[in-house]
C-alpha cells in the first residue's frame, strides 16, 4: 500500500478537526483527516445532528448537522482529504523528524505534524452482554459492515432495533443465504419506511424476525455456527455464521492511550500557547485535551486550532517568516480563500 | 446621580464584550456595557462594517455589521444595559469587595466583577494639526456632538469631508446661527444623498462651504472667535465660536493605563485559565489582553469570555455550586435562553 505524504494528519473530523483545516490552510498546510465515523461532524453528526446548539458565537441557534455543513463550506477552499471508517492505530516517530500514522486498514501517512482532535476518543460499538463474544469478534462477529462482500452467501444474524439494524437488514438481505433479525421487542426505533420494508420482507418469508435476546453463541475457535435467542416463548436456536450486533456507540479513548503521550484522566495535557502534547509535533485540540481552566466547548477547540496552527507552521516550514495576517485585510489570504478581496 | 448596582461591568461593546454577556448570562450574571462609540460592535462596526470577515468559525463569510447583529440577537435573552458615548475614567476598589466604575459623564457603577473587553483601547478622535488647539478642546472645540443644544445659536465651523462632517452639517444647520463647512477639496467621501443635501443648503445660502485647511484658531483663554482657513485662493478668516473637526478616529489605550493594572506594551497580561488581570475580579478579554501564544482574533476573545465566566461566577456567587452545563442538553440553560428545550 502506498504511503501518503502530507503536512498534517488530523485525527478526528468533528467540528474542531474541521476548523483546524481552515486555520492550517491559511498557512498553506495540507491536511488529511482520519475519523472512525463514516462522515464528518463527530459527535455533532453522530449524537445530536438535529439538536439545537445555542452557544456557538454569532449563531443564536444551529443544529449539529448545520454546524458541520457550514464548517465544510468554510474549509472547501483548502481541499482536505477525508478518510472515514478508520481508526488510527499507531503513531511512530520517524528518524528524519515527523511521524508515521497507521490506520486499522493498514494505510500509512507520513507527516510533519499530528493534530489529535478526537473529542471524547473513538466512537466504539457497544458490546452486547453475550458471554464469550470477544472470542468471535473480527472473525464471525462484526460491529459494522465495511465490505458487504464478506456477508455474501452467509447465514447472518442482525441484532438491534434501530436504524443501523434495519438498514443493514435491508441492504444485506439480497446477497446473504439467510438473515435473522433479533430484537427484544417488536417495535423499532427506526425510519418508518425502513420498518415497513423489513416487515414486508418478513411477511414474504425472505427474512426471519425473532423477538428476544441473544444469550449465547454456538461455535468454537472464533467460528460461529449459531446462537441461542431467548424470547417470551422460550429459547430458540438460530443458525448463523455471521453476527452483526447494533447496540449503539460508546466513546472510548481507544488506541490513543498507547501512543506514549502523557495522559491525565484519559485526557491529553497540553500547554496553552501551542496546545502541544508531551511529544513535539503532536498537538491535541478540542475535548480531548486538558489544561488549567479547560472547558469542553466547541468554541474553545476553535481557539485552540488557531494557536496550534502558529506552532504547526513553524514546524512544517521552519525557515518561512510568514507573519500573522487577518482575513479581513490580507489579499494574500483572500486569494487562498478564493474570494474577491480588495475593497 | 444614582449609583447603578450590577454584577458585571463590561468595558467595551465590541464582539467580544457582546459575547461575554451571553456566557455570563448563562450563569445569571447581569451586565452593563460601557462603550465610547455610539453603538455596539466596536471595530467591526466602526472600522469595517461592510468588510467581509472569513475566519469566524462556521461563518464562511460575514460582515462586521452582520456579526454584530447576530451577537446582539444571541444575547437578547439576557437584556444587557448599554451605555454608549462614554469612557470609563476610573476603577476603584470598594472596601466591601467589588469595584466602583466611573465614566466621563459622571455615572457610577458598583459591581463585583469588571471585564475589560476594550479591543485596542478607546477610539479617540484624531486631532487636526492646528497649533494650540488643545487649549480650546472641551470649551470651543469638540470632536463629537453629545448634546445638540450646546450648538444652538452658535457660529459653528465643521471640518472634514466624511459622513460625520456631512451628517452634522445637515443635523446642526437648522439650529445654529451660522455654519461653515471646511474641507481640503470639493469632493466628499460620504453618502451621495448627504452630499446632495449639503450642496443644496450651500446653493441656498444656508451654509458656507470653504475649501482649504484650518491653520490657526483666533481667540483666547479657550474661547474661540474664529479661524484662519488657507485655501487655493489664499487665506480667509471665518467667524466661529464652536469648531467640530471630524478627522476620523484613532485607537488609544486611554484611561486604562491609569487603572493600576500591570501592562505589557500597552496590553494587559492575564493568565490563561481565568483571563484575570493583576487585580482580582478585573478580567481582560479580547485584543487588549496578552498571554503566551496570544493571537488578536475575535474567536480567541470568545473562548476567553467563556473561561472568564467560570471565574466571574465564583466571585459573584461564591457559595453557588452551579456546575458547567451544555446549552444542547440543559433544560435549565434553555429556559434562560427562552427556547423550547426538551427533545
Amino acid at each position: 500500500m502506498q504511503r501518503v505524504k502530507t503536512d498534517v494528519v488530523i485525527v478526528g473530523a468533528g467540528p474542531v478537526g474541521l476548523f483546524a483545516v481552515f486555520e492550517l490552510g491559511l498557512y498553506d498546510l495540507k491536511c488529511h483527516l482520519i475519523d472512525i465515523l463514516d462522515r464528518p461532524g463527530g459527535q455533532c453528526a453522530e449524537l445530536y445532528p438535529e439538536k439545537p446548539i445555542y452557544d456557538i458565537p454569532a449563531w443564536p441557534v444551529i443544529s449539529g448537522h448545520d454546524l458541520t455543513e457550514k464548517l465544510l463550506q468554510q474549509i472547501e477552499p483548502f481541499h482536505p482529504t477525508f478518510h472515514f471508517n478508520r481508526m488510527v492505530t499507531s503513531l511512530e516517530r520517524l528518524d528524519g523528524g515527523g511521524y508515521l500514522v497507521t490506520t486499522d486498514e493498514g494505510e500509512e501517512f507520513e507527516c510533519k505534524v499530528v493534530v489529535i482532535a478526537a473529542g471524547g476518543g473513538s466512537f466504539q460499538p457497544k458490546r452486547p452482554p453475550v458471554p464469550g463474544i470477544e472470542a468471535y469478534e473480527g472473525t464471525s462477529v462484526f460491529y459494522s459492515v465495511r465490505r458487504m462482500e464478506e456477508f455474501r452467501d452467509r447465514d447472518v444474524l442482525i441484532v438491534g432495533g434501530g436504524d443501523s439494524a434495519l438498514d443493514w437488514t435491508l441492504n444485506l438481505q439480497p446477497i446473504v443465504r439467510s438473515l435473522t433479525l433479533v430484537h427484544r421487542r417488536d417495535q423499532f426505533r427506526a425510519a418508518p419506511d425502513s420498518v415497513a420494508k423489513m416487515t414486508a420482507l418478513r411477511d414474504a418469508g425472505k427474512i426471519t424476525f425473532q423477538m428476544g435476546q441473544v444469550t449465547s453463541i454456538i461455535g468454537r475457535d472464533g467460528v460461529m455456527q449459531g446462537a441461542i435467542v431467548k424470547g417470551p416463548d422460550g429459547a430458540v436456536e438460530v443458525t448463523a455464521d455471521r453476527m452483526l450486533p447494533f447496540f449503539g456507540l460508546t466513546m472510548k479513548l481507544g488506541p490513543i492511550a498507547n501512543w506514549g503521550l502523557n495522559l491525565h484522566e484519559n485526557l491529553i495535557p497540553v500547554d496553552t500557547a501551542r496546545f502541544e502534547t508531551s511529544e513535539p509535533g503532536i498537538f491535541a485540540i478540542g475535548d480531548i485535551n486538558w489544561y488549567a481552566g479547560k472547558l469542553k466547548l466547541i468554541l474553545s477547540g476553535f481557539h485552540e486550532a488557531a494557536l496550534m496552527t502558529q506552532a504547526a507552521k513553524r514546524i512544517v516550514h521552519p525557515d518561512d517568516r510568514v507573519v500573522f495576517q487577518y482575513t479581513t485585510s490580507s489579499t494574500d489570504l483572500q486569494k487562498k480563500l478564493g474570494v474577491g478581496g480588495a475593497r
